[in-house]
């Protein structure tokens, strides 16, 4: 079999090293260079070229580079081969990580501190026990899960929030529209790990935002399209909330005049929480292929009718 | 039983709470109001005034109402009877949270995008694997096992240094004075949670700093005591470490004209990582007393010959 790579800006060396090394086997042909389109029968891909994979007959399966979908989905001809997501253990470890992080962050009064250190002015905040401390997380898929685990690890009172209903062992799950109010009412720190889709686009906006208790803070390391960033400004002046960690944005980067890089209740990050090794990515597209080549359906392929 | 309580500025009234809801059948005398001496038995106590322990007759035991005995060997004729250490279930998973959060903020680049977001730059840094950073944590007590082993949930790869050997699964275990360095010469982000002793005052000095990796961190939430402040100036402006947060000083509050307040590359936090709550706590020392009273040794007791 023959795979076709196209990568984003990164650096292809280290994934082409990791595809040699994994799949010593196989023909891998880099973009532009296609080669005989008839060869290739996956496709490991960022942003093909809108009719690209459409253009390959013998196409089986398309692995997205990325965690995220969006740069296939602008391909309006995309053909009717299962679309595999990226998951792997580097991409779910580092953004458990980046949430705990900023979770914790929150849970120790990190902004309150970091100002009260630039004042040279020594005071010790209310210190609360992480089971006090009800921590949110909006998407219960491998990340959502991920980080929901290693937060009730640390003590942390944790629920979830997903479309159809989920259970999990020390968190609470609620799920559909009617689960979403009790589940934002309980939370005092709330993480975004949805996919974007029509359904979420938009979903952190000044009406959820009321829903929490006041004081509240909000982590987006999802998408961008999540957040009406105007309403995040606004509940934060009002104090509504009070404090955002965000490291995805409408518009990346993050313009230079844009409110968020000043404001003092917001940490920006440039979206760096999470991110894939080659070895581990590889590693996971490889036992994909030798799933589908004994003839069992593709782990995580992308289900286009609920868009995720 | 009596157990005579004193405790240090905090107010008092949410332990005697505790104390009154969980020793229903004992009776609580409050510093300064003694009564007869003869009748106490145990003592759960900050800074007790030199002298006041040994005039007890019938005293058994000595609790520490914190983790640290400093404030009772001030006293120099405490009598023989077994002094506790606080060990409890919240001031364990708050100092772990604390040592969590700053590890992963080294981890994570969380100075250098502080700096970068007040620049209004947006710049991806290297991004790093867990596994492939080096934790390491100083003192394998009851705090440094819990924060070793959260910290290896979540994927790094932590070794742990002791006086004394010990055992622990998941973490490379170093020890004594012939395993510092090759412990040293493997940690990206050194953690103090030594007892503080004649042994390890300033163990925190330039010697050791030279041992770590350059580009370290360094983070100190056992006592100031444990650090040498002007050493760890010149090894942050020499880049040998790349950063330092630190919880304890030698002098607290910490010196309005301190060097630490404003240093780029130091975060300060007012001794404010970990904490006892009255119900975790007295839960502890019940515990306790129920063990001595049924013959047992007292968990967690000082050995004055090791100095903890």
């Amino acid at each position: 079999m023959t795979l076709l790579f196209k990568c984003d800006m990164t650096a292809a060396e280290p994934w082409l090293e990791a595809l040699a090394n994994q799949m010593p086997d196989r023909e891998i042909r880099v973009f532009p260079d296609i080669g005989s389109r008839e060869d290739i029968e996956y496709a490991l891909v960022y942003e093909p070229p809108p009719g690209l994979m459409k253009s390959l007959p013998n196409l089986k399966v398309i692995f997205s580079l990325w965690v995220g979908i969006d740069h296939l989905t602008k391909d309006p001809e995309l053909p009717p081969v299962p679309v595999v997501r990226m998951v792997e253990r580097c991409l779910t470890a580092s953004m458990t990580e980046y949430v705990v992080q900023q979770v914790l962050n929150f849970h120790k009064d990190c902004l309150d501190y970091r100002a009260l250190q630039a004042k040279r002015h020594w005071e010790q905040l209310e210190l609360k026990a992480a089971w006090d401390r009800n921590v949110g997380i909006l998407g219960l898929g491998t990340l959502g899960r991920d980080a929901a685990e290693k937060l009730a690890a640390l003590g942390f009172n944790v629920a979830g929030w997903s479309r159809m209903q989920k259970e999990m062992p020390d968190i609470d799950c609620y799920h559909g529209s009617e689960g979403l109010s009790p589940f934002l009412a309980r939370t005092h720190i709330l993480v975004c790990l949805l996919p974007l889709t029509d359904a979420t686009r938009g979903i952190l906006n000044k009406q959820l935002f009321e829903q929490l208790p006041r004081g509240a803070s909000v982590i987006n390391c999802a998408r961008g399209g999540h957040l009406v960033e105007p309403d995040l400004l606004q509940a934060l002046d009002d104090g509504q909330l009070a404090g955002a960690a965000l490291d995805v944005f409408e518009q990346e980067p993050l313009p230079d005049n844009h409110q968020f890089w000043n404001h003092p209740r917001i940490v920006v990050t440039p979206h760096i929480a999470a991110f894939s090794l080659p070895e581990t990515a590889v590693e996971s597209v490889v036992n994909n292929i030798d799933r589908i080549e004994a003839g069992q359906p593709p782990l995580n392929a992308v289900d286009f009718e609920r868009g995720y």
